[in-house]
């Protein structure tokens, strides 16, 4: 059988680079072609330090990344909403066109008024909205593996789902009191020519932003509403995104009250029971255990919990992914394999032989 | 009239230091004596690279430093709780003695079965207790002017009290639906020398630490009922701290509820008048604006709010302060020319007339 | 008598905002007027923090700028270099104009050949040239204080001839063997809209740059000789610049060749006689001692001194400076008290009264 | 054929650390034990994050893993100089005992005054040091591979030898006016429970540590001379340590002169053809190229020349290495797989497939 084939789209970003390495590195997936107008030209040695067959690749413009797609199995968008919406048009109308995992937040929210207040641009057409899974492989993995077209999901609804989720589906914790306090590198702002991205105003600084209006706070919410099987209107949920001076990683604190008295050790052997056998997803003996550098460079999610051991006890989900990896690129690959009917975790594993 | 004079106790640590050069650049009171075991015999010049008179002092030793409290009109304490009770124990027993302001945990709290679950030793005794006072100027400056023993806030504490206490007190959010949410630079847990704080450690990661069981907890809970006018119990709270991979500063998010439909302008200007002509706290027109490098070097809280207008709608307040500083030395010296009759702001304005 | 005035044109980039914060902080200068551009319209409050006079200032635009101009006592010019040129010639040709202090590069070498290779572009008319000092006080403090146009010295420049200045002048090193290795921080580099500077580019991160090619090694070299009374020819420099992923402060060491056997003790004793009295050097016992922490936020320049006791040994000389205060705006505010008659340490000392 | 097997003393160090990972994933060789005493009995999973087979071992004390070394292939000695020298000694002497790779700086310079001089204790028997070989396999790779004992090289020597190694080799450079000036991470120091190496102290800082009496001095002489075919006295060579604040890397600038004039193509050139085929150099086009970035988490050493095309021009090489890899236990991986007659590249290529 022959190794099936994948491109990318979007791959001078920093999930981009990210993808690119780890199809580079994939054992049964052959990286066709790269394409990033940035980069047009140029070698991905050059840009990424990638060695063997990927380093000798150049980055494609649009037009003959998309001539290049043709009988590839797999396409990953890693471009921003506007223009995934347009490159997954413009694939799905071509004959044999293969399984498309796109990144950005195009195709995540299932309420397209919903998404036009979060984003403040169109939302994409119904039917392909339809035809479009949202890509947790923890949350339903199953269905990802039938679709054409995988949302992939966002770095904050990710850390924040993996953690309450579980808790909300056993019915745990009440849905209408929920707060996600959460804290990013700046990579997951994607690459800028900014000022206020510079290193000088990012470092030994942090601060809030998009407080009470962030594109993450509904897609959340509905994430969390599947996992639970109750309607987003059931969710009450306060989300606030934070900027820290690391490059990459997020951490989670995730805040919700108990239905019914329960122990933080009896909350633990409940996100055990629910992850047992996941390979992405590691639950600590207690919330101060997961930090940044377990995540980094790897594809996992850690979680630990505590609770007020009572009725209406406050619950404290700590979560931790690498926004780049888990949060983006890793899932990617994550997905892909799935749509490709692979091992999940081809590709992920030992990221981090060596860490920094 | 002859300058007043001052003391410290416990000065090389990271809240010492910052005393010692608020007191030497200080206009009008003195610096008398330092003392600070592990420097004991250094100059202040070698270790803190502060000129002139205060740069030429020796560090004593506690028994030396006992000696020369005599006839100082202010000691402050930058110890540990239990150094800090047998100093204020110690100094109390003397004729004479001046005012006491402790930056320990020590006296902040009023009950003492909560101090002690909260700080795992012995609170003081209940006289001791029932002459200090909880050094919060913006909420109490008469009271602590006229008393002998100031409890210094604690960091987290300060930056919380301050971002919702006036809400609390004008009746707008519940007082049983509570998160503080909030993260730290690493001198917030003082010199260590422990592998944990070492550089390699703490570099480019994040975490929680005692999550449900930080000792700031209660004292949030008391300082907020005290703004509002309510017991402690009517305070429902949950408070978690984060260390991020800085050296300084503490940017806190605070959540609670609305009573009734309020909108973010309507909390921005009750802020604003709760604060008029309070030196220190400046409150932005919205919460995006509070960051780290406009407090560090500063006295100031920063403090903004955003909610959603509806009844029951979360209220978000972000606050930021220099936890060396309002969290500590600059509340400090604040509570200091309260207790001596000097102008509150004197030594504390103009602190970062070059930020790094 | 009346406060000197001093206005600031490029005030807002990094250096330009520095000297913000000392004028409006200065004991006896007042800050007529600050230009920038870019901030054009805003309050100085909003864009620095600062309060007051000052901070109730607004920016204005280059035009508004020269007319405010009249009458100033000294004119601050945080500006590129060709806009140095051209504003310090529209300033001269004006009746009544003051002194002015430019921070730029453009006056600062006297070879104009050697200019034009070092910048890239037109050196000044050499009447212009002419009537300019080079504002190293601790080298030619007299010359300043008579002239009307001072070049304020580069960052680099100023940390590396500190170092090695009075070594030459005493005949005690080579000229024809001198290595400068140097590290700064990123504000070096000015205010920047480019990715390279973005913060997850540097995070980490260390490199050289303008290797063998930086415009600084001439303005090296010809400080040197000035210190030693040689041509610039006589002097055999390398300079080599790297960034390290810091805001600010210089780190610099220095590598010459003895010409008689001396002592490390020796060098130190001589680096403390030549900057005897001086305000703003400090020279350590040993070069191990000296660090970024101890001069941020200051005007301070620390040095210190080992060598191989032979003929021939080689010298290390391990300087720090901040490069926005000693060697930017810092050494500006000294040398605008320089040629406004003022004692050259007003509003320069007590600047870190609280680090960071 | 069985896999070769290997085991490790001194694996709770950061180099500990990285060999561990390395062994886990090494494609041939089976990790047999891993001793560290002040993580006895604790697995390496909870340590270290490894998975799988590696992850469930516990660590040894140093007499349990000097009884598993029986049979064991190759001993990895991540310890201290004296430690490496005792169990060097010890497993030794035992019948069957198998190669050893000590990471150490115990065996590495051949002469002993030296070694005195610059460790300040013991050098080993002159018997035991005749039977080691240094080992930087660019240099030295077939002697490598027969021998019993390889001292593997230092960090800063690994990265300036290979930067002028080839150069001197060649004789374009004087070996009697060299400076090396070179910067390291944090790791650099090793794992410390001290105050000076705490994040608060070291962020933000920099500093030269060490200076004229660092013993990495003279191992960079020694491993020059070794280039070149001189002897040791004939290396006239100036070293200075910094720390900077990241957790890993080293940037290293070298400085040499000219012996006939060339131009910095031909240096390219010389240092591409003396490395060609080599897995792990990388001679970049322009020293401003190589940076740190570009290394971390690999086995990689870049390299970058410049220089003044003339009679007696200086030469500026700038190279980067991971400390913890190509300057520790990288390296050390690659001389193990020599003298275990494996490919040299084996378990050390795709290490970086996820950076951060």
């Amino acid at each position: 059988m022959h190794a099936p084939s994948a491109g990318i789209f979007g791959a001078s970003g920093y999930a981009g680079v990210e993808l690119t390495r780890l199809l580079a590195g994939h054992p049964s997936v052959r990286l066709a072609f790269v394409s990033g107008e940035s980069w047009r030209g140029q070698s991905v040695a050059d840009r990424t330090g990638v060695s063997g067959d990927a380093g000798a690749m150049r980055y494609l413009d649009v037009e003959d990344a998309l001539a290049a797609a043709a009988g590839i199995d797999c396409v990953l968008l890693a471009t921003p909403g506007e223009a995934s919406m347009a490159l997954s048009a413009s694939l799905s109308a071509r004959a044999g066109s293969g399984k498309i995992v796109d990144l950005s937040g195009a195709f995540r929210l299932r309420d397209r008024a919903a998404f036009e207040a979060a984003y403040g641009h169109k939302a994409p057409p119904a039917e392909q909205l339809a035809a479009s899974v949202y890509g947790l492989p923890e949350l339903s993995r199953a269905v990802i593996a039938g679709t054409q077209l995988v949302a992939n999901p966002g770095c904050y609804p990710t850390a924040a789902a993996l953690a309450l989720g579980p808790l909300l589906r056993a019915g745990i914790i009440s849905p209408n009191d929920l707060v996600v306090d959460a804290m990013s590198g700046v990579t997951g702002a994607g690459r800028r020519a900014d000022d206020a991205y510079s290193f000088a105003e990012i470092y030994g600084d942090a601060r809030a932003y998009k407080v009470l209006a962030h594109q993450h706070a509904p897609e959340i919410a509905q994430t969390l509403a599947d996992f639970a099987g109750l309607t987003v209107d059931a969710i009450d949920l306060t989300f606030t995104a934070h900027l820290i001076p690391i490059a990459r990683g997020i951490l989670s604190t995730s805040y919700a009250r108990l239905r019914t008295a329960k122990t933080s050790a009896d909350l633990t052997a409940l996100l055990r029971q629910a992850y047992e056998g996941e390979a992405f997803v590691r639950v600590m003996d207690r919330p101060e255990q997961v930090d940044l550098h377990q995540v980094q460079g790897t594809n996992l999610c850690t979680i630990g919990v505590s609770c007020e051991p009572k009725d209406g006890g406050r619950v404290v989900v700590v979560s931790a992914i690498d926004n780049l990896l888990k949060g983006a690129a890793g899932q990617a690959v994550q997905n892909m394999n799935l749509v490709l009917g692979l091992d999940e975790r081809a590709g992920l594993t030992d990221l981090a032989r060596s860490s920094s």
